[in-house]
């Protein structure tokens, strides 16, 4: 059995005042969450080899346009900084060259391995994922600790330092990319290449028997400390909980960005349809249900969702870092008080919501540490907060109180401090010692987490907001669609004026297009930025599936291969992603073939009747049947959960070949519906639109009960000349015809001139075979 | 926690000389079942609602006719028997009338409870299920306890006694004939019905905290066992093995019938395709594999397949009783001699395969047992017994053998017999003192079963024979082949002959048609008996999946209605089963609309191309798509896994809307394809071909790896008229055409006269649309 110890620091006078617990997602969080319905829908597009580091929708988007909200304009509208402007903002180009980043690196590494030495550290290894505390899929700047540490920029990627190695895990998109932003120093892990060890296999590899394995538990959910714990166990090693100080953030030092300050805002009701006390009241049904007196909320989509807030802490998702406590009779959200205005206060008031500082929700059953850290500051004012915080995980627990707990998403920070909690209680002495105690204390986890002493003190379920948040109510499937006209209308001008621009042999590169296009979308009513990075693919580069241009090595696109564009944006009213393959040239055979084939599994899945309660997987096969057929696939999932004016990707549910998401597809729920087909070094198809699950009246209702199919959400055309109509059923082609005449009549109406003409054009019928 | 007990009785002087502890499948059992990959595919037409007492393929056929092995002839040639034959044969008509009936009950039940009294047996309840110790679909008449105890005789059923209560437990398909046969002393307990309790439910309700509940270990699998140890543990009650002696074999006494005693044959080489060294080879190269020195074989038609041996110990299946104990360098078969010939011995010595008694496979451990009972015989042959038999399971044990055993097949007598020889290997005193010992020992099994005192001693894993008799070899595969051209012959010689009688307005029943299906299949070569009982269901009669017609109360086939046949044989090279739906008059629009998506189903699967590693749950959608569109469905899988000359349901796959079965479709496995729907009180469809896995040379194979497809392994035309071609895409009217081209072009060379004229009437093709 593995070790556990948990060790609490005083935090460090270099440390920020944001709370130094925070960002990162481990290799094994990413596996623990690919079993987790709350978030399976991310692992949607995950690839089916080995190879996979990590879920691909957690991986696929890396910042091309870094959008970052405008807080000069305060209309949300937002602004794109290139690649090489992203990296000056990390401050990562600060030194500019090989060696010198060599040496900053260097330096980096044996300022962390000082920090092992400490006698209240006292590590021999530390883990830096890089996620942060929320499982989020786009972070804070602040959080880029890995980033930061090993000069590596992509997206995924696991550092592990030892006292005399220091490796880089990531994927086959990135080896690159790694190899030129790795010092020396740095090993890089090929993830997925034969032969290459895990990061726990590496370490059980490289660390004599019995070491002390560092990590900041809040960059772990609970389920993926623990996964880490019983591997490292093989080789005698303790997991470490370092608590109170991330050993990054303290080598980071003053540079290390301020946390996101900008402001929340109220979600209208007129989008959000449901009342924030009708939310909270269903959610203490659910408690109630299953027995359970409180929920800790940490996945920030579903703090939005239920508080009908929203937020432009990070970008690409409208939310705002915070933790939500909702008991039977009171919720306290933890957040930057800075982020609320008096609108938002008055908003939560209305609805019985406690406000308290994001910090709290660890440091109220860290109570000796917080007493600590305010001391130095003002310790009248520390008394006072502790007298309003020290209350909540540690009151809960002091009362007996049954936790329901979603370990695959809420970090181990919080689950090991709510054990914590119930240890004191235990003991019977809860106030002066208990702080000692527990600094020193090591909190050994084995078997059930949810029995302490033989007392259960918390329920470990999916979240029960996943699964609300997730069935839209009319007001929410009333912005989805409006806002996706809006998109539509958006994208009609821009493949008219792309088309033209082709046409007229205008040099564009992939990541100018990308620009153009959000050009475009700037122009509609209520948009706020994408919904992730545009991956704008030409010919070879559409057939890497997470490909992610740069202005410096993107590819011109021009009329002699597909090219793929799969986007999105945020609107105030909704959230969009789309994908079209187009050729501006003449497709070959086997390119309209395979297009054809992709078309044919798109119009399976749309036109797919199923009883209630069918889980999404089920119906993956009618997407790739038509490539089966002759011996094609894709590696990816076909559809995932996209929130309303949130998350462009959500769970619980999710259609994938992946059998282990039994979440049914429900009335009210939005899918994607994107099968595609990559041909290495060639070419890359990808057709997307976004479905609403919705109740039909058959004729039958056999057994007694629903029926449930798809509306489109999605109103753009789809190239009509890359469609191989001799493959075609006369329905399949019924089916193109029929949706290019709805495009039509929702969109056109939005469009006058060119690209009016360009829809027109764009939607007429194909000939019957 | 549960308790579970294990007391051997010395076996009483009425007892047969065929073993005591024998058949039997209680409904943990066959709950336990559904998740067993090796017996998965038994549960494919198990209903979705929770009605379903036990999966369908193990309950859905009773016999209608019940077919036995003529002896004197030995040619394996076959009578059918009527139902009243049938139960006068079981011994249920000795009284003939309720009044009678119901006293012989009471005396039944009587003598039952006088037996809980004894000191040694001491139990409140005894739970009497239905099927024989190997987990059989089809089991010999002297194991039908539970009919011959309560007098019902319908084929699925559980029989619960307390000291002052009897209950039966049955589905909906036997409530009415459960009704009739029950006495007044029996409750019938309507499963499925709202508010009925399961056996243990009511068990837990009607007994007083504390008691003991016996059952026959040999009549439950461990799993099963373990279950309802845990189950009734809510009460504090304890599972007692009842060892020695099955309680009602007590009071059956010299009435019982005998246990079969049919000789065993060699399954030619030409028919089975490898050698039994070999397979042995194969076997323990997976023992090898998985760390494993042995394997305990109890499923019948695992035995007969690695031995290539045929018998006709029960009706529809060509097994014989028997166990087979597979070591690294040994292969133990435990049969009764008496059943093995000559020719066999000289087969089995050729592979190295040692024979000994039936028995021995439990005596072995239940040394003290043995001793007792051939002491009252013969104490010299008992000895000469003892000394060549006491070393199977306990010298496994002794020598601290890890065995593999497949807890959810093998019964709880075998294992905990194990469990008891590792337990003495302990206690390092083996012989003497150990019978006594192990007689009143409490074997009580907690966790993992695996580890007894910290010693892994078992490995619990699918039988390693369960996937390698699933993958047909291509003489197998001919085998199939041929068996069904000559099926397909007899199949259209019926349909020609029904054709006609029907015309000439032949009053026919459901049961006389299933007789002269009968006579048509034993003129082919080769034929040996049914498969199963022949489903023969006319109008609405075919709606009831499960349908049994009787003599007595059948239906008469017209031309008002539609008119389903679900039948199979066994032929010496090979298992067929076929369902076909026909209408002698004319279809409703309804009818044709629903036989038109049935088959659209049947042909969508039958088309499916998938990559290896599918499972077969995941085509199942693509049988039930069509049906689906207008809001039908139908309560049953689509297609179990059939063996080559073997049983007509085998594992591991299936093709199910039962995501538990991950079972990858492979190369060489038979599958059926039988989708159907059923409109209550009205009329079914079900359209069922058998195919062949098989690998397909397309023009791509995406990621290297190879796609499957279906060869179809039954030719037996399609009604054409039923057919709603307007409903039908191109491909579907072309899918047809060429399979009833095809039907022409095997089985009209086996035809002449009539019926080759009705084979060319019935495969002309459709007018396309």
């Amino acid at each position: 059995m593995g070790r556990f110890c948990l060790i609490s620091l005083p935090p460090s006078p270099t440390t920020s005042s944001f709370p130094t617990y925070s960002l990162g997602c481990s290799l094994m969080a990413i596996e623990a969450a690919r079993l987790s319905p709350s978030i399976a829908a991310a692992a949607f597009l995950a690839s089916r080899p080995p190879l996979a580091l990590r879920p691909f929708s957690l991986r696929r988007r890396f910042p091309l346009l870094r959008v970052l909200a405008n807080s000069s304009g305060g209309d949300g509208r937002v602004v794109a900084l290139s690649s090489s402007e992203l990296r000056k903002r990390r401050g990562l180009s600060s030194s500019s060259g090989a060696a010198d980043s060599a040496s900053d690196g260097d330096e980096k590494l044996r300022s962390l391995r000082r920090l092992f030495a400490r006698p209240d550290v006292a590590i021999d290894a530390y883990i830096v994922p890089s996620q942060d505390a929320h499982q989020s899929e786009f972070i804070a700047e602040c959080f880029t600790r890995r980033a930061y540490l090993t000069g590596f920029t992509g997206s995924a990627g696991t550092a592990v330092v030892t006292k005399n190695k220091a490796a880089l895990w990531t994927d086959g998109r990135y080896f690159l990319q790694a190899e030129k932003e790795l010092s020396h120093h740095w090993t890089l892990m090929r993830s997925g290449n034969h032969g290459v060890p895990t990061t726990s296999e590496w370490l059980n590899d490289v660390l004599p028997s019995g070491c002390r394995v560092g990590i900041d538990p809040f960059l772990f959910s609970f389920d993926a400390a623990e996964e880490l714990k019983d591997s490292i166990a093989n080789k005698n090693h303790e997991l470490v909980l370092v608590q109170g100080m991330n050993l990054v953030d303290e080598i980071w030092g003053d540079a290390r960005p301020n946390p996101p300050k900008e402001p929340t805002r109220v979600h209208d009701i007129k989008y959000a349809g449901i009342d924030v006390p009708s939310k909270l009241s269903f959610i203490r049904s659910q408690l109630a249900e299953n027995g359970c007196d409180a929920v800790v909320i940490s996945m920030l989509d579903e703090v939005a969702w239920l508080l009908n807030m929203r937020g432009s802490d990070v970008p690409h998702s409208p939310v705002f870092y915070s933790y939500l406590i909702v008991e039977v009779s009171t919720a306290t959200l933890f957040v930057d008080n800075s982020k609320v205005s008096k609108d938002v206060l008055e908003h939560l008031e209305q609805a019985g919501v406690k406000l308290k500082p994001y910090e709290a929700i660890i440091s109220e059953v860290e109570r000796k540490k917080i007493l600590r850290q305010f001391n130095r500051e003002n310790i009248i004012f520390a008394m006072l907060l502790l007298i309003k915080t020290l209350i909540a995980l540690s009151r809960l627990a002091e009362k007996g109180a049954k936790l329901w707990l979603d370990s695959s998403s809420v970090n181990a920070a919080i689950i090991t401090a709510f054990k914590s909690s119930c240890d004191m209680k235990k003991k019977g002495k809860a106030g002066e010692e208990v702080g000692e105690k527990e600094a020193s204390s090591n909190d050994r986890i084995t078997g059930d987490p949810s029995v302490h002493n033989g007392v259960i003190s918390a329920v470990y379920n999916v979240s029960p907001v996943a699964l609300a948040k997730s069935v839209k109510n009319d007001a929410e499937i009333e912005g989805m669609k409006n806002s996706h006209l809006r998109d539509a209308a958006a994208l009609a001008e821009f493949w008219c004026w792309l088309e033209e621009e082709i046409c007229k042999s205008v040099p564009l590169t992939e990541v100018q297009i990308a620009e153009k296009l959000l050009e475009f979308r700037q122009k509609q009513d209520g948009f706020i930025e994408t919904s992730f990075d545009t991956i704008s693919g030409y010919g070879a580069n559409g057939a890497i599936i997470h490909y992610r241009p740069t202005p410096e090595s993107c590819s011109s696109v021009g009329s002699d291969n597909l090219f793929l564009l799969d986007s999105g944006a945020q609107y105030i009213d909704g959230t969009t992603d789309i994908t079209r393959t187009v050729h501006f040239g003449e497709a070959s055979p086997r390119q309209k073939e395979c297009f054809t084939r992709v078309l044919q599994g798109h119009i399976a899945l749309d036109q797919a009747v199923f009883p209630e309660r069918t889980p999404g997987f089920v119906l993956d096969v009618l997407a790739r049947s038509s490539l089966w057929k002759i011996g094609l696939d894709y590696r990816h999932g076909t559809g995932h959960g996209v929130g309303a004016a949130l998350n462009v990707h959500e769970g619980p549910q999710s259609i994938s070949y992946r059998y282990g998401n039994l979440t049914a597809l429900q009335k009210g729920m939005i899918v994607s519906n994107e099968p595609g087909y990559y041909e290495d070094n060639s070419f890359g198809i990808r057709i997307e639109n976004l479905l609403l699950v919705k109740e039909l009246n058959l004729a039958n209702s056999f057994g007694g009960i629903s029926y449930l199919g798809f509306e489109k959400l999605t109103f753009v055309p789809i190239q009509s000349k890359l469609i191989e109509s001799s493959l075609m059923s006369p329905s399949e082609i019924n089916w193109v015809n029929d949706y290019h005449e709805e495009v039509w009549e929702k969109v056109s109406p939005l469009l006058s001139g060119h690209s009016r003409d360009w829809l027109w054009k764009n939607t007429r019928p194909l000939l019957d075979v």
